[in-house]
């Protein structure tokens, strides 16, 4: 029997990377107006210094930015301008800045789990930010807790799960990233609605599941969630 | 009776100011080798532009770092190396970096008071930095839980509360900062217990809260906080 039900937010819930895509993109243009790396070049150095900056600056715009803004003067050995400078600052703002459009069938599909479950929004990154999209999405009168994690992995789970009091195989996570939403629950017992969004950061395709997981069901619109989530669990039931 | 009792982390636990103004010292120094601006000036445009993107950054080194970037661009009118820029992002780095020293008597104050009831750790600021101090100041095995909020306002003071299930007045709050710390609990009907710091952040010197306001104690030493607990509440109970 189910008895949680956990819901991501950027990209399950409401658009996300195509805004830090979107600033990647204009971070390549301006670098690339200084120095003879082609985009992808330059895309591969700044995923590679957000590695490198991720155990000290954590997920999010305010993190990309700071690292954007770093690899820029790396990448132009110190000659880009300030005013280049001011406008990846900016970049990185607009991202903050972004309206929270939610997914198709969004909030039909939470509804109707809330109205069979508890359900929790489990999101990782700025805590701020997060807030932030969360109060204007218009979606948190139906969340029993919103929990932000500085990175979702097992142990932080585990912390969710026991502050509930409730087992791993009574709580399935729905999510469009594999590595972040399904992996680390399953490997605890728990179950996975996997809902793909059209891009990922390349960081998030990094995961060690399985194709066909048996506890793990992959859906395409926000409206076949709820039937996803009454086969998880073992129950009989259907919404 | 006092239920449960909440603990700031910085300057309160840990130091933590020191690293920000020491940040912001090493920023006017090297603003002022652009333009012909004092300290003092530098350092109000800084605050003032912290302050205008508040909403949108939040609290934290992440945020002071960008606000740093654009305010040096701004007051030097694009005048400023990137080799400088780079500089003022180590400076924010640096903070993030720095190891996490306990105030004198920390420990055992804590431990006294954890030992006779429930202790929460409620921080504000960057989720990430947040809980890499907490985990480097070996402190979280004494706290019940750690709530990292946004802001430390009534709504959020009142969510926790709500969590755990108490009432405003079986609860105090300890800190070094009246604004954040004491002023919304105390204006929910809670206790205080005021720990000043030997400097503090000038953003959070105002605040509306009277001195020898009858439910807030101050104390100048960790030491002194079992006292001062056992004495909210109306309790008789000295420890």
């Amino acid at each position: 029997m189910i008895e949680l039900v956990g819901f991501d937010g950027d990209d399950t819930l409401w658009h996300s990377e195509g805004y830090y895509q979107h600033a990647g993109a204009e971070f390549e243009r301006i670098v690339g107006t200084y120095v003879d790396l082609d985009d992808a070049q330059t895309r591969a150095r700044l995923l590679a210094a957000e590695r490198r900056n991720l155990a000290l600056l954590g997920y999010g715009a305010k993190s990309m930015t700071l690292t954007m803004v770093e690899t820029a003067i790396e990448l132009t050995d110190g000659a880009i301008s300030a005013r280049d400078i001011h406008r990846i600052v900016a970049l990185g703002k607009a991202i903050l800045e972004h309206p929270v459009e939610l997914l198709p069938d969004v909030r039909e599909a939470v509804e109707k789990v809330a109205a069979q479950y508890r359900v929790v929004l489990i999101t990782k990154g700025d805590l701020h930010h997060q807030e932030r999209k969360v109060a204007r999405s218009g979606l948190d009168d139906l969340f029993h807790r919103i929990e932000i994690v500085s990175e979702k992995n097992g142990r932080n789970y585990g912390k969710v799960l026991a502050e509930f009091g409730i087992k791993a195989d009574a709580f399935v996570m729905i999510g469009n990233s594999l590595r972040s939403d399904i992996e680390p629950v399953v490997s605890l017992g728990g179950w996975g609605v996997h809902v793909p969004y059209h891009v990922t950061w390349e960081h998030e395709l990094e995961h060690g599941i399985e194709a066909g997981h048996p506890r793990v069901f992959v859906v395409h619109n926000a409206s076949e969630i709820p039937g996803a989530v009454a086969r998880c669990g073992g129950e009989a039931a259907s919404i």
